[in-house]
């Protein structure tokens, strides 16, 4: 890492011309450094004689977060970037494209998405995706079956798994997620509204069992190589295309944890809709959109899945159809867990979701955040029992009547 | 690996030499290779005027199996020599001392053992081993306990992990144990008489379901660093002394298969007793020995691997009691489950137990074969059922009446 630096604008301009293919040979390039300077530098260089442009993205040696700075390992910009290529390979369409990596300056220089929005923001801005769970559902089954000991060879996968140890990042989740919202940690952050709801998840032994369990399989359950981190914050999307950005998180875990991410968010974003929509029926109508998707990208997912594994399945032992039907119960069953355990997490841990949190009257704030919260535990405390995604749609439904 | 080469008697004897503190500076040193020459070499050194003597260990870059070779990484010796330094800071006293190691000569010099029996030929000759259970209880307990998430800091246990990805020596567990003897596959190996058996295994869905779990499991499962091929013939006993050797096997996975070992090599030498204990009484007195050495290992197992959870375990989420009841209620249902697959394999797969396969008349050793696969089976089948050791106990004891 001797050459290491954080890059100046000049700098990444630099670099940017240095990639074949995307500028013309004359006309100024433009840098503008677009990140929140939390973890990482993102340089937009554009050129707008010929109109091309793209992303110069650097980690930064720390994470900023509540005003606090913690070291954090430049690997993940190695892991991010190798991680982006082979989803690309798997899931042509559905990720940036990669020009260029340099693992000593940790950076990954990538193609321009500027003219989709971050699917957060286009949720809360009232957008629809209509092939949003077609795509999000193919990247899903083809990202994880190929990198799971069912489509890809299982020593190779080993090899691979070497690569994507992810230590830092991990942490964070370990803590954040699966520890700190289930006792009174210093790291906490919620409305004082919420206390007597705090304190109940801080005394709930049946739901303390559940999170242990779930901890216990995003620490030892190397299934298929995740996206880690798959928020609505990691997608950028229009009406007719969707990429998925960001896996620095990635690592070899379980399959049902990216599938919750997606699911976490979207009823998020549905919880939300106490402020977001205000006319009775058109929230009525956005909600079922809602679960209408989540139905979907289950239901794709599945298919996809089980399409893969029987049209390239490498592994005679796992041809026995009631041993799919096993499998796929149970990546039900996870993810339904890890949805829970990542709505919980929004509402009373660390890190928030914009949907709620700009929510500006406390009392509304409060309703979306209780019932965030309510189908959260619900999903948490039936995750083991579950057999169909319809107890996830019943659960969300039922938050929001009477 | 450029200065690989396998040695000579006299290059072993130069190595050895070169130790210090172990040989008188005078005194001829004599060296006997008494490896069986099919994975590595195994020099013994001895110095008659001094009385003392050691082992050096050389990895071959090849495996000689049923008269074929195949390649075989060196770098099992490096994970060999890693895994034994190990296991003696976790569990002093139970595995041989390491001398030296070099990773470019894939070697090993270590404490000479000779003084013990390697323990199936020690049951075979009769012996009984009355420390045994509680030595391997403590062996299991400390090794598995402290490289697992409860008892390792969990980005540390991260990083070993990738010290021990272990593909091509998983990869003859993955098909010897976990596939082959399920299907009609040239690597099995049975005696004829055993045909229709063989035949009935390849075709009950029920068990094959069970498999592939369990093979899951050896696949994904990276609860702790496992010793990986922890059968009699691993392990070096006295009356006195228990030794793990031979860890080459090692890498991360599901706990209840190194138990798992254990309890299926006390139970196919529980199956030969058909032959080498003639006497009636005599026979029910030995079967009553192993039985009572199986049920004690697990309830001192699960006492001492509790008894760390409660005083060394390093996880906030995991104080929770009722998690520890779970934990341990599903580790007892996998050592049941690998318990079965490992015996299964030792009778129609291709490598076998020298407590059956001496047995001279053919008709004692199908007997004997045919409980040890009814054991087998029966075990894998309640695998995800059972509660309790006594389970494994009646099913074994039920294989010998009527």
């Amino acid at each position: 890492m001797s050459n290491y630096h954080p890059l100046t604008e000049s700098e990444a301009i630099q670099i940017a011309r240095s990639i074949a293919g995307i500028f013309e040979t004359q006309g100024e390039l433009i840098s503008r450094e677009i990140g929140d300077g939390n973890l990482n530098l993102v340089f937009h260089v554009s050129q707008p004689s010929s109109g091309r442009s793209l992303i110069v993205k650097q980690a930064l040696p720390y994470a900023k977060v509540v005003g606090e700075s913690w070291p954090l390992s430049l690997d993940r910009a190695r892991i991010e970037s190798e991680a982006l290529l082979l989803e690309s390979r798997l899931a042509p369409g559905l990720v940036p494209l990669v020009y260029h990596t340099d693992h000593d300056l940790a950076l990954t220089v990538m193609e321009d998405l500027s003219s989709h929005k971050i699917m957060r923001q286009g949720l809360i801005d009232g957008g629809t995706y209509p092939l949003f769970a077609g795509h999000i559902s193919e990247f899903l089954a083809r990202t994880l079956f190929f990198t799971s000991d069912l489509g890809m060879n299982q020593q190779e996968k080993k090899t691979l798994l070497g690569s994507f140890i992810n230590p830092d990042l991990c942490k964070i989740t370990e803590d954040l997620i699966f520890d700190h919202p289930y006792t009174d940690a210093d790291t906490n952050n919620f409305d004082e509204h919420l206390r007597d709801d705090a304190k109940q998840l801080w005394t709930d032994e049946t739901l303390h069992l559940e999170i242990a369990l779930l901890r216990e399989k995003f620490l030892t359950h190397a299934q298929a190589l995740l996206h880690g981190d798959l928020h609505t914050g990691s997608i950028f999307i229009t009406p007719e295309s969707t990429k998925v950005i960001d896996p620095e998180f990635a690592y070899f875990g379980p399959i049902g944890f990216d599938i919750g991410a997606v699911f976490a968010n979207l009823l998020l974003h549905f919880a939300s809709q106490e402020h977001w929509t205000t006319e009775t029926s058109a929230r009525s109508d956005r909600r079922q959109y809602l679960l209408g998707t989540i139905s979907e990208i289950w239901t794709s997912f599945e298919s996809k899945f089980r399409a893969l594994w029987d049209e390239h399945g490498i592994d005679r032992v796992a041809k026995l159809k009631s041993y799919q039907d096993d499998y796929l119960k149970r990546l039900l069953q996870d993810t339904i867990g890890f949805t829970g355990a990542k709505m919980v997490r929004r509402i009373v841990g660390l890190a928030h979701v914009a949907d709620i949190d700009r929510i500006p009257d406390a009392d509304v704030r409060a309703k979306a955040q209780r019932i965030a919260l309510e189908i959260g535990k619900s999903l948490i405390k039936i995750n083991r029992q579950a057999i169909s995604i319809e107890q996830l749609i019943d659960i969300a439904e039922a938050s929001v009547q009477g």
